[in-house]
């Protein structure tokens, strides 16, 4: 091959300034405790390749959504984040309440009001061996960028699922939402691949476990909302939110109950509704699984009437928000 | 918290500029196909954050040696990083060959003669998903190091080694070399928390798997060289040459013979030698596994032949050899 060329530093500082690449636009601002600092530029969203997070997947991650000017179930994107941080025995570079501050101040140097919010805590820089010992002390990253726009046919028309064939997570690191996603990359490589919008795993034992990065769902013929077990799968926010506001449905006799149970794919395809669950897409409704036709396979009043609850809550439910701009 | 300062361009490249850390020392080059060149200031080895390594662990990689001038077994090593990101349907941005003359570039621009060697291919930056299709394309970045220097101990000594609690990771994801090395680190911190050298994955039927990144194999009473099959372990290169190396110890006499078979920790224990194998280390002795002594509780006989064969094969053996300076 050609001969490649040797940078000086004065070399990448110039080809930093000229980098413009379309995905740069939605990219807003980015706290980089190694850095020191909130950057705006996308050319200077960048982490050393020596931070463990890059090269052994040794991070945990969050994200979120503001909308309107205000962070939705903060408290408890956080939380889960403190959790998974524990469970890798990873140190947190902040205190919870400095991490939320740092999040605001982010987020106003972005100066947007409706954004994906990302917080990474890595191992940190120093060494390149799998070995947390060896780094100089554990980093934030907080990126925020433009929420992308969503497919209205996947509400209006309906999702396509699929069962995947990638081996599930063992249940310790299914319950840890680390950087090691490539079992979820891979299960939405194969959504990608076969046609669909989402694959589905099962676990040993044939029970429906998540999609890649979103949690499943089914209204029973008996109007029974029912979900599986958090011992097997990420504890969804968006899901567990749903299964507390949709006690309003139960009490209105809408539903009949709401329960944590295992489920296998024969039970989804005899749904009522089938549904899927995130913190970017909210309530899906799938239609078609394995081939087979979910209920009227049109999207049902479940997933309307969950939706519903879920946009209400995410612009009008002070207790779930957290206002980023002084009023 | 304090105000976070938002930081300019300038601000950021002069704080690049007079970024100083002890590890950077060892640091000596980089390539990195994103910003199209070699550089060899450590503050400027970065990679962007949405690049899907460093948010998904959507990557392979490898560790080479660099020994005098010439690389060992870069066939192997290449070979293995193109059947991880045949694994993981990842493009990679160069063909063998010219991946190769790029390696011997970095070597070269580092100036060095004895160093590791560490290569990713990464999905590529583009978006925060874990889809990727939403890459912009794969990238490589390449990375000279110092080696770190030995500690003799553990070769005059012996390693102590346990067996690990971590999980171990299910067949398909053994078997690539990716950015997911969350079960590793743990297995490193498990081993320094608790004071010994290495722990010892074993699996769910009981067999002994690997270290966190070293292979396990024994000397049976019978003289037989014993390694796990590699069904459910990462196809260690230095083993792989021992398996090979040591066949002249067969043909000696020495060894009555070299299988690959299922061991359990009992045979471990009863062992003639317990042997550890690295890139970085070699051959390693165990000499205390779980508490119980190994043999004669010192380094033994087939550790020290061993390590003698690797150390002839990486200084003298051309056909495992890649010269990186021209003659």
């Amino acid at each position: 091959m050609d001969k490649l060329e040797k940078l000086s530093f004065q070399q990448v500082v110039k080809r930093l300034e000229r980098f413009e690449f379309e995905h740069f636009q939605n990219y807003r601002a980015m706290y980089s405790s190694w850095l020191g600092g909130i950057v705006t530029d996308p050319a200077l969203m960048v982490i050393p390749v020596d931070d463990h997070m890059v090269h052994r997947g040794d991070g945990v991650f969050e994200a979120l959504k503001c909308v309107r000017g205000k962070i939705y179930l903060l408290e408890e994107h956080l939380n889960r984040l403190h959790t998974s941080a524990e469970m890798i025995q990873l140190e947190r570079p902040l205190s919870q309440e400095d991490l939320k501050d740092a999040i605001l101040q982010t987020i106003r140097a972005s100066g947007v009001s409706d954004c994906v919010i990302r917080l990474y805590i890595s191992r940190g820089p120093g060494d390149f061996s799998p070995r947390p010992d060896q780094s100089i002390g554990s980093q934030l990253y907080i990126v925020i960028t433009d929420e992308k726009p969503k497919s209205p046919e996947k509400y209006e028309k309906g999702c396509l699922v699929l069962t995947s064939s990638i081996p599930v997570k063992k249940t310790f690191f299914a319950n840890v939402k680390s950087c090691n996603y490539l079992p979820n990359v891979l299960m939405k490589k194969e959504a990608v691949d076969a046609g669909v919008d989402y694959t589905i795993s099962i676990d040993e034992k044939g029970f429906i476990g998540e999609g890649g990065t979103e949690n499943i769902g089914i209204i029973s013929q008996e109007n029974e909302f029912l979900v599986p077990g958090f011992d097997r799968i990420l504890r969804g926010t968006t899901l567990v939110r749903i299964m507390d506001l949709a006690r309003e449905l139960v009490d209105q006799g809408e539903l009949k109950g709401i329960r944590q149970t295992g489920l296998k794919p024969e039970d989804a395809y005899q749904a009522r509704e089938m549904l899927i669950f995130g913190t970017t897409t909210g309530v899906l409704p799938a239609v078609l699984y394995d081939g087979r036709t979910i209920g009227t396979g049109k999207p049902g009043k479940f997933q309307r009437l969950f939706q519903k609850l879920l946009t209400e809550d995410m612009t009008g439910n002070a207790s779930s928000l957290t206002p980023v701009y002084p009023v």
